[in-house]
């Protein structure tokens, strides 16, 4: 006897490069709620800049992976809407994603592959009329709040093998020395690289190790902000399991004038 | 046998140019809450400019239609709080609306007629304590509330004709030449003009049409961003069915230097 | 007999400084989700200036009591993070709180005395691994979300007497004079002072009252901004209680050029 179909989760969240207060958001909204009234409907972010799919993998990737499992995450960064570029749907572990086929879930899959992967072309489950410029509001809403109501992934279009990948900057690993770069910047202007807590295994955590990022340079690798005076450069792992830059209570991007890709090496 | 009375809807939105972070949605929010523990709230948008009434009104058409039959939709945009300017209820279409009767609802008005415009006067449903300066706390977020319990909208005030206008620059359309202006910029830089695709009717599409916006001229409408190369300038009919001024995969308000208002011309 | 335990609020409240946009915010909702499928969730601001922990407890302040009895509201602005200062659960009035203790609640506080004051240190409420620098995710939602359920707020830790305390600026007040300042401003650019509508029972509120900040006055205390012509500068009773200036139309903020700390004298 096959297991029961698992209950389809309310919970839909959106990623989008819209803009904190644009309308269109809310646009997609209402076209899930017109679908779905009992919907659940969570914001990840709307400020992923412009069209940098970049910027939205990581914010899916900080996270998506708290939400329980069945959550259904639409991400709309999609330069190429209206061109040849797919939408597709992917399970990734336990939760569903909606998106344009071009790289924006690259780093939930790189951490696990997908499950499974569609196309989505059955426009049985997309608004009746789709524009050549919102895809998000005319075909990815009205899927996403389907599955919510328990349609079947298989019905939405066709499987797909593998997802677009992104090319992102190599983290160098040599005896004594790891470099890699700044991969985002929060809103406190804390410097978040993509230098995992776990290539630090071996390495001293105590003032022998040093840790340069740009011009600037700081030693020992710490466990939070507090453990330094204000107005400091720490190094340190934060939340998110990387390696992080930070002045105490102000912020490196502004002390320290370090933008996204700016290079960072740990030396011991 | 009279049909039984629609079951309310618990979907309530709220449009206001508080700001995104602003702590007076919140308070709004509480208010609302309060009163119905189980309404949905989903923002439209907090980030119309201060006192922009026909941003709001703008923000309003664009996302309101999308919502399910009976959504209520709180719209504050008030310079005239605690004067003499009155707040109405409005029913457009399957729709009801609650603001400040200074031509905030008057792009929805345009679409459609309102079905019923109530004068809200009875302070029945209001806070018990009203303030001069916030209304959209202490009158029209209780109200809604209200609504979402299925209160009459009959029982909210008195009957009025009609609603507050506002003035719209003109689209001016003669033999070839079609001339607007840019409405809105949305948060891509994508500039939206007030000429509706089926002006466009009788206008080729291909390369003999010339589109200027300011001293900025392009040739063809197109379907969508991805047709013309980065970096081009493009005219094509976006997602709200308006012709638009994009830059392709940049952003054309920065690039051109073009403000709302900006004249636009169609040529053909 | 005793009373029943009342029911508990699925309703939940977030206020932070990480920024409208930020995924942190998204990561706690996924965390709540996660153990209370059912929660609603509701931003206060995620806007408040990194670290600033007044304008935290003002934000708290303008907006939380209008929320439902029950609600339970957490508020992570926390630049002590992973040091040794507290998080607590405080029940202050009907209202439940999770915050660090760090003076985020003063504001409540002064206005009503806590019920209740627990310091948070059983980790049976917290995520299985908790980061060194993201309480708010790993030990202050999960608190939130449990309390939902109905976890009984004795359960999360140890009693303790007191919240830590802020210093405010002194209001002062002798015989036809009050000097406050400037407490916040909103998105409007009004300036909201610390002088109480209370304060001024005994003040004339015609044109023999002088209001100054800085070096500009104005004379009388008005209803309403539309009491005075377009660009005037007004004082007012604003919506949250406080004396309030106000440019009618426009933002006292950039016109006067004034900032949070500005004194305010009213002389009569």
């Amino acid at each position: 006897m096959p297991a029961p179909p698992e209950s389809p989760s309310r919970l839909i969240t959106l990623t989008t490069d819209f803009g904190s207060g644009s309308p269109y958001v809310a646009a997609m909204k209402g076209v899930v709620l017109a679908i779905n009234p009992r919907a659940n409907l969570v914001d990840i972010t709307h400020d992923v800049p412009p069209q940098q799919i970049r910027h939205g993998a990581l914010a899916l990737a900080t996270a998506t992976g708290h939400f329980p499992p069945g959550s259904i995450h639409v991400a709309v960064v999609d330069p190429g809407v209206g061109t040849q570029r797919k939408i597709v749907y992917a399970r990734i572990g336990t939760q569903h994603f909606i998106a344009p086929d071009n790289g924006l879930l690259d780093r939930l899959a790189a951490q696990q592959n997908p499950d499974k992967i569609i196309t989505l072309t059955n426009p049985k489950y997309w608004l009746p009329a789709v524009s050549a410029t919102f895809h998000g509001r005319d075909i990815m809403a009205p899927v996403a709040a389907h599955l919510s109501l328990g349609t079947d992934p298989d019905d939405l279009g066709t499987p797909q093998d593998k997802l677009v990948r992104l090319d992102w900057p190599e983290v160098r690993i040599v005896p004594g020395e790891i470099t890699g770069s700044v991969e985002s910047i929060d809103s406190f202007g804390n410097l978040i690289t993509d230098i995992d807590a776990s290539l630090l295994a071996d390495c001293p955590h105590d003032e022998s190790v040093r840790v340069c990022c740009d011009e600037h340079e700081t030693y020992g690798i710490f466990q939070t902000y507090g453990d330094q005076p204000e107005m400091t450069l720490i190094a340190l792992v934060g939340s998110s399991g990387k390696l992080e830059l930070a002045i105490v209570n102000d912020s490196a991007k502004i002390m320290l004038g370090v933008a996204v890709g700016a290079p960072v090496t740990v030396h011991w």
